[in-house]
């Protein structure tokens, strides 16, 4: 059953596995008459990609996208944008003792009771770098809001034990873990370079903030915008747990503490 | 834009609000020949019932549920399972007050900014009663996933401060918070009739288990049965936010401590 | 498999059988604010009620329809609007000789095969009664619809072998076979009250217009208007052959004699 | 909004312009373990390119499909199945004087008011180049129906004024036209090359059957087999008409002769 597409009026469908020839999306729905700025994509492309820094992994992508269809002359057609990126640095050689074996910590072994078979080599479709496709339909959507003025932007607050206060939105950049509190980035470094030097990782926390946004956006009941972001979240292969506002902070609250009080008057909401 | 249906195979389409006519669900795929056992949906339906006891909402409801089609002779037939509870003690006058003023932590501005009007009785589409509809349509699934041996049941972990250790299953049913560690309830309980006694709420944590589910469920890379539990969870409007596994904790272990390992011989997964 | 729901933005969702509690449908995506005048939906059901007249089935039908959420003062919330018709003229000992019998013509036989079991009481979900829903839904697209201008009606363009000539769209109504060439109308109701002396029945043709429908409905390449048209045209049971514009005509004509010739000046089209 | 995608299970989105980069279809929710013969796929290709006789537009096609992802060691992986045309005989320039001007019979006025801009290089999305995806997802369907001996096989009918009587399946592939009665076939390829010689184009009939298909296919009551073939039909530019079974003919038949009668014995049907 089809499963690698998300939305309905903006629809995402991603294809491409980590060592084939391949990996691309389709945007269908991007309304047509936005420009679309392949300098931006490539911006957001190059800050998705791994092997940038010391601390990520080294494999080394070059990760040049190449839209296929959609836009004329600069601007969205509202037909579906497509996007690719061949692989290249895709030595699979390498993955031949995984033929057998799955890695733990990775979906190989799920995907192999699914389908009866796999492609073995860096995780397949099950990899991180399908992310990448979601990167550049992101790169779209940006380009889109951009225009009703709303900014999404995310940052790190933690990496295993070490955790950041807060975000200095205009210093995110700055830090190679993109930490928000730059004044933990050092530390999360350090912690990152040593998990791997043992040969290991560690897990962390991301925060998104988008600003703003129109009110009334999601439908009741079941597709809320928190509904469909906490799909969105989980969707990406190891996170594994989600909150939204004031999240699981909220159990230990009174109701009087985390309610406003609104008064209609006129017609509008203050 | 439609927002009211979940599920693709199975899909769950409600409707009503608190203080209408009725509210109700139609069930589309449920297989064919799967035994409707009614007395059991009811039962579900009692267990949610508010003013079953003394720490829940005063509303009393009888909320018997009429089954208007898709079973004959106490079989599913393949055809769409209509359910509907009619509304009674529906008295709508308390809520005139409410007519020009937002119930704070409620989620009526939201629907008032978005449709420009709203049914302010109750809460109207956003009450919590529109999960009697979920109750019913789960219901149907878990006579359903009976057949495969998959059972699902979920039981309160933390009532504001007090937080309970573990569960013991078969004492879930026997307080009335539905504490999985017995020793915890009436502590819970306590704290929830003293908030109530300050006409105020508290906020709490609740733990949802399956067991027996077969491999393979769900499907990459958008639709995972993770993503797919996450989103349903978050329709549920005062749910701020969803762990799965192991949850947050993942964000400060390293790598190696939450991986298994796994090997394949012969084709299955050891 | 769920296949009771048409439409992504305004869904339509059927339930019920011929002979069992009720019939009924849920729309959702209505826009908030469309006056929901019950005395129209009323007319439009009993426009389509069997018994009317004596060509049709003798079967005789009270349809009062009952709406059960989504209207709130006489106006739509922008939630689902649930409706609902009881059957009552549902004595159905009348098909216990149908039990193990197929009647010809009827889909029983599909139904059987596909689900092992069947509701065999006047057809069950296979029953052109289930149109009764389809008529709400459409009165309620209908009142939005009247919003924009959009005018849709119907008439009868041929029975068996006799065929009208045009259409006087004022004269639809005035005879009961709702020709649209009320000098047809005798002949064709002749030819019905004919065929059912023999216990037969007759095929025929019927012609939809909508007038006033604004460009740029239905979306490339898949959802195009005319593919949703013909769709929701062969989801009628008995439906064989739906042309749409010049239809099979366009077979024997040359590209010249059907094409128009557009111009674009000044970024309108004329 | 999106409206590039067909089917649930098994979906098909395609993507390109007739005279962009490239065209491609993804095919997600082929099962995996399906074998894909690439030479079958490029001979599907081969049938429907253009320019491979007398009576096609001249447009010289290579139309080399390359498969992106979704197959591993020549099965189906399960993920979704990306294939791409590169766009070669795309010299646009030719279309340059239609920039401000609307071809007769084509869509380019439709997606004009529609979006506000257009592709106008060979009709840009609307372009018949766009059923090279759908062939190339069927070539796929092809290959997995296989397994369950279904078989489908289509044929020219009609060209103009001329019909042809019947079909002999094994000599539809002898004749350029590919008319089902050869004996038609050289009345059809004249007709179509003196209408070329006057600038002008006909238009024809095609019939398609499938065999061997099993029962129960599709879904009561929207989801009909017979509805999605005829919306899959209509998506199709040019299509005006779609008759299924008897179609037309059925208009002017009594309910006896298109009936047929079943008993169900054993609960089998005869």
């Amino acid at each position: 059953m089809s499963g690698s597409s998300f939305g309905t009026l903006f629809k995402v469908s991603t294809f491409g596995e980590s060592h084939g020839v391949a990996l691309g999306v389709i945007v269908d729905g991007c309304p047509a008459g936005v420009e679309i700025d392949e300098a931006f994509i490539a911006k957001e492309m190059r800050r998705r990609k791994v092997g940038q820094s010391k601390i990520t992994s080294t494999r080394q992508e070059q990760d040049e996208i190449e839209i296929l269809s959609g836009v004329f002359e600069g601007k969205a057609t509202g037909c579906p944008i497509a996007m690719m990126v061949r692989n290249k640095d895709a030595d699979s050689s390498k993955y031949d003792p995984l033929r057998h074996l799955f890695r733990p910590g990775h979906a190989d072994a799920g995907f192999f009771k699914k389908f009866g078979l796999r492609d073995h080599r860096g995780g397949g479709r099950s990899s991180g770098r399908e992310t990448l496709c979601r990167v550049a339909a992101g790169a779209i959507a940006k380009l889109f809001l951009a225009h009703s003025g709303v900014e999404i932007f995310g940052w790190v607050d933690a990496v295993g034990s070490i955790r950041g206060k807060g975000v200095q939105r205009n210093r995110i950049e700055e830090n190679i873990v993109r930490a928000g509190d730059p004044s933990s980035a050092p530390a999360m470094e350090a912690a990152i370079l040593e998990a791997r030097k043992r040969g290991d990782s560690l897990g962390g926390i991301v925060s998104l903030r988008a600003e703003h946004v129109p009110a009334g956006l999601g439908e009741p009941v079941f597709d809320k915008l928190d509904a469909d972001i906490a799909k969105a979240m989980f969707s990406i292969g190891t996170v594994k747990g989600v909150e939204i506002g004031d999240g699981f902070n909220v159990a230990t609250k009174k109701g009087s503490e985390h309610n406003d009080a609104f008064v209609m008057r006129d017609g509008t909401i203050r």
